[in-house]
């Protein structure tokens, strides 16, 4: 039987893609080597420059973000270069394993995934670090798997404290475009994003933003590269070029994408996504259930994940709501699976669609029997008006 | 500044058009005269068929809704002809000054606009004209300015009852593919409908569904007639073309819409749109706000018409909530100008879509200062879960 | 079997309609009471009176060609009026039959359907109607039956020198956008045109442009209407807003052609259109076949309707082109069917089109067994180099 | 100045999409880990099964088809292996300079870009490694810049004559789809493609089919790989899922574009591409003009490749048949730069559509006062009819 009505997908990305980003996918594909192509290739770097923060130099990938995690590393590093990483959870996880696999002695400042990266303990281990063998710290800013936010100046701050010369990666897959993110001010050498978030598009483009020390680094990294070389990418990126054919329907949603924020403003943007965050978590409150990120500060404007009281299965729980409401909701990955589940609110998102979601979730605890107290909408309304 | 996210458009028509048919509608249009035009023609010709229930002619125009209310009058009757209505409320009085303007004699049976048509009324007013002078009883089966429904299967009672050969002519452009409708079962002999409403479509096609006795009227009816006049049609229609050039595009969304109401079932799309209704007015109940529809029984499951308090402005409240909350409500119309604002819930539309739209009333209602109890929304989830 | 590629609807219309538009219509639709309404409709009002070059009043229905003809007779004329017109073809005889069943007593010059109207034989006709009982004088413009264009300037003109007060009604549905037409500079009173042809949209709206002496007319025409009257659609459109349901998402499309026809200039257009008969022309001379326009200067710009030798069927000539070469080209119609075919070059069309279209012609009349001189392409390509 | 009508993209590749596909690829975005996921996943990988024509493997990556020539060798190969390649042009060539670039020992026999590769040569190559040094050989099936067509099952019966083990590649990019393609029985080990050709998608996805002998390399090859590597992805693809985020859009299209190659049945589309080239180079050999491709038998049907006389630039001709005609055609690359044009008569094509591409480069020689004889599209119209 058909299902009425638009779906929610509100898992933490891919977002839903509005309508006019999908209408500019939908457009005919161009010669990539031809002249109008240059408007759309530098259209799309200058664009997302802008949404970085940057005027250093920024690598778009017809890739998915796993694929621009590769290319940070693989760019700037050698085998068997030390790289310190924070686990703040399932991606920081996963990107450590990837380091891993291309050769990197991968460390981990163990988390208990219900904050974000502390710039404290990361001071500590770079300052032991005396030889200054570290080559990298590397740094989830949203970590798409708990609902915490790194504190990415902070961490800049911890690493200049320490006087440690290692290069500071951030994937912020998950955060850009949603939160606030600042590449050159905070000094970040290698920025790691993704399409399908907080950009609105569906997923297939995926980004590098590097500064100038980054760019040093490409020349002496030893580690195998080639589709993911930012080197090749230079000269043809200029004119507004790629070394190999580009993602060129997904760069017309991009550049269409970036016209969205600029006209909702970055600034506003990022207030809708904080006010979103806070007003998800005051329904969570009323429900009586635990938000995961239990580090005051540090909750995701991007998503909300939701501890489910124990003896109740959160996988049960959106299979539920799926069915009942045509509603998608996050999983718990790996650690916490099946104990949580994880609301999205990111993309383009309204206070109407935030209500909407907290109702299918509200109404979802009680379809499934998690115990729970009602009013959780309620609350949340009485919070955006 | 840009709204994020989804516009809720939730006057009672247009509803919001699914993405499937606005992907359909934006086909290359075919040539009209062709061998492939047949297949979209019979399709569309069929499947409005198995919509309005009948066995019938159904006719199909490149027009508004208003253009099938002429198409149904002037196909079937005289200069001068008396026909009877009912005031049910502003689209009934529109269709009543539309008979004058053509010159027919269009008696009221007047109403308070909070309920539908009276059969009793209807009975009584025909066994009067005992020499069958009125030759039309056109009713509202859903009058879209006040959400009341008429019981139509009883006015057909009502004319047998009283005897009477007039023709029976329904307006359900705003009731059909959302509520009940049997054109066959309930002997209606002429139905109007448009593709705005419960078919998900834009404006721009308009029907009429036409029994055997409309067919005969349709061969004495001296009303001037070309653009609307069946008699050219039923010819070209036999092979699904048409005598002149249909809007093909809006054709190939029909198609789309008539598989989606189906794969849904049309009883579920009734009981959907019924349950909707019941939940929209327990959460106005719950406001302590009046719903203009007073007639236990006959309150639509297509909008609801919700009347403000006294001294405070309907269409303030509607600038509030679209400023606010990017919702579009319908506004009062006529004799309730200002004094009531309107919910549409029809057409591709499901739970959580109710509640959002619930909630940016009840926002809109503390937003613009209009005495209410909260818990609107609270309510509408514990009636649909 | 699937066919590849793209299929060539070269009929004199509806024109392939370019992406753009296609993308513009399948846009959601949106509250046509709503604020953001009256920006769609003002822009889709002053931009048709920019297509028509009147700064009179232009009013645009959701309907087809048809009911613009109709529009144009009911908002001016009373029953038992007497119009003349002119036998240009097919579409000619369509209007005046249509003007008789609304009650008119249609008048025709006799032609040959090998030209457009005759200016002299007007003013012949009119300057024996001494008692100006001739309200209305109703002129093709762009034949589509045939390929012929009649002289509009001229016309006025020869009812000028007949000194004769009948308004001037001009037909230019196949016309305009594709051919030069002046509404207000050539003194016409009322245009009747269509969405489908030169610009570019799918059927389903059309068009009126009214001079201040046919808006005088419309308040003492007697003729029956509603949905096409003027009188209810000056106030409403002041403002961007219609009477009732507007065909929102063609307007979207109507735009956008707007915008396109302005962006390449209207001057630019016609020549382009007049560049692509006169190749077209030459390439049925190479071939040895007849132009059915027969009238030196009226051969139109947008088709070019062919003769098949005697015996040969343009019918079974069509059914081997689309069978075998994907293109359709418009049959003949009532005294030419079966003899010509039409050749449309009009809307969103260029010169390789051209010549694949032409290319399908030469081929067809080969597989078809039509004898014909080879070199058609050739000459056009010369023609257009 | 807007140009009219329609863009020929006449490069070989990307190839113009058609609007099935563009309209699958705007629907909604999906939750890629959810249920509904599963069988857009699955109908893919089973889809490109029958593309390859194999049983065995096949991997999707989002990424250019420069990706999957990447993941070919890294998934199979160690660091200083020794690998075979065969120039036939320019893609050859960057093929090897990617081997090299990832740490192979690369050797190319030599060719003159007239033809495909030799498998006379490649035995004898292979003969002379006695000690079965070389782990690899990597053929292009059909050369881009040249428009040869390599004989692949002659390549594996000179692998077979030399009793060589060598894990046998090939790269059937802008062949796949287009031409007779049948990885298990011509005993490919590796296959790799991309989208954007015949398999008339925008670019952005790509594909390696690998053989259980590639599969049993892929445990000992030493090469780094990560976003590449298969042994991540079979797991998650036995049920439609993928260890990363897919493109998701991108395979709607890609499902789409499967259903269309087999309606329309792979034997006709080869016999499609074939016919095409055939006329092409009819008109060629008329224009008095060299064809690039000197080997007979090799000529594609996916592109021809045309030489312009000595002192004439192809880049000049192709600004002007972008001008003046609105044509991509491809340019000359590296050895050949400026000294040929490409015509891509690929992906979604037909016969009128190949007429107009040959006119606008007929007309393109003129206009670019290029020495040549006319009539080549009226020989393309003789050769297609």
């Amino acid at each position: 039987m058909r299902k009425a009505g638009r779906h929610f997908l509100q898992i933490p990305g891919p977002s839903a893609v509005p309508d006019r980003i999908l209408s500019a996918i939908g457009q005919q594909t161009i010669d990539h080597r031809g002249p109008n192509f240059a408007k759309v290739g530098l259209r799309a770097l200058e664009g997302m420059k802008s949404i970085f923060k940057t005027d250093e130099h920024v690598f778009i990938y017809p890739a998915s973000g796993t694929g621009a995690w590769e290319a940070a590393l693989v760019n700037t590093l050698s085998p068997g270069d030390r790289v310190l990483m924070f686990e703040t959870g399932h991606f920081a996880t996963l990107w450590k394993k990837l380091a891993e696999k291309l050769g990197l002695k991968a460390e981990f400042i163990e988390g208990d995934w219900r904050g974000g990266a502390n710039p404290d303990q990361i001071e500590a281990y770079l300052a032991d670090d005396k030889s200054h063998e570290i080559k990298a710290v590397c740094v989830v800013h949203n970590e798409t798997s708990t609902g915490s936010v790194s504190p990415i100046a902070e961490v800049r701050k911890a690493i200049d404290s320490a006087r440690h010369p290692a290069l500071f990666m951030v994937d912020t897959i998950s955060g850009l475009a949603s939160l606030d993110y600042r590449h050159d001010e905070w000094g970040v050498d290698v920025t790691v994003s993704g399409s399908q978030k907080g950009l609105m598009l569906p997923p297939g483009l995926s980004f590098n933003a590097a500064s100038a020390k980054a760019m040093d680094a490409n020349k002496n990294a030893k580690l195998q590269r080639s589709y993911w070389d930012w080197a090749d990418m230079v000269g043809p990126n200029k004119t507004g070029y790629f070394p190999y054919t580009p993602g060129t329907n997904l760069l017309y949603g991009l550049n269409e994408a970036i016209d969205m924020l600029h006209e909702e403003g970055l600034d506003n943007v990022f207030a809708r996504h904080a006010r979103h965050g806070a007003a998800a978590r005051a329904a969570v409150r009323t429900w009586g259930l635990d938000v995961l990120c239990a580090t005051q500060g540090q909750e995701s404007g991007v998503l909300t994940a939701v501890k489910l009281p124990e003896g109740h299965s959160a996988d049960a729980f959106r299979a539920t709501t799926l069915e009942h409401y045509d509603i998608s909701f996050g999983n718990g990955l790996s650690k916490v699976a099946d104990k949580v589940f994880r609301i999205g609110h990111l993309g383009d998102f309204n206070d109407l669609m935030l209500l909407a979601t907290l109702a299918g979730a509200e109404m979802g605890l009680k379809q499934a029997g998690v115990p729970h107290a009602t009013g959780g909408v309620q609350e949340a309304m009485t919070h955006l008006s």
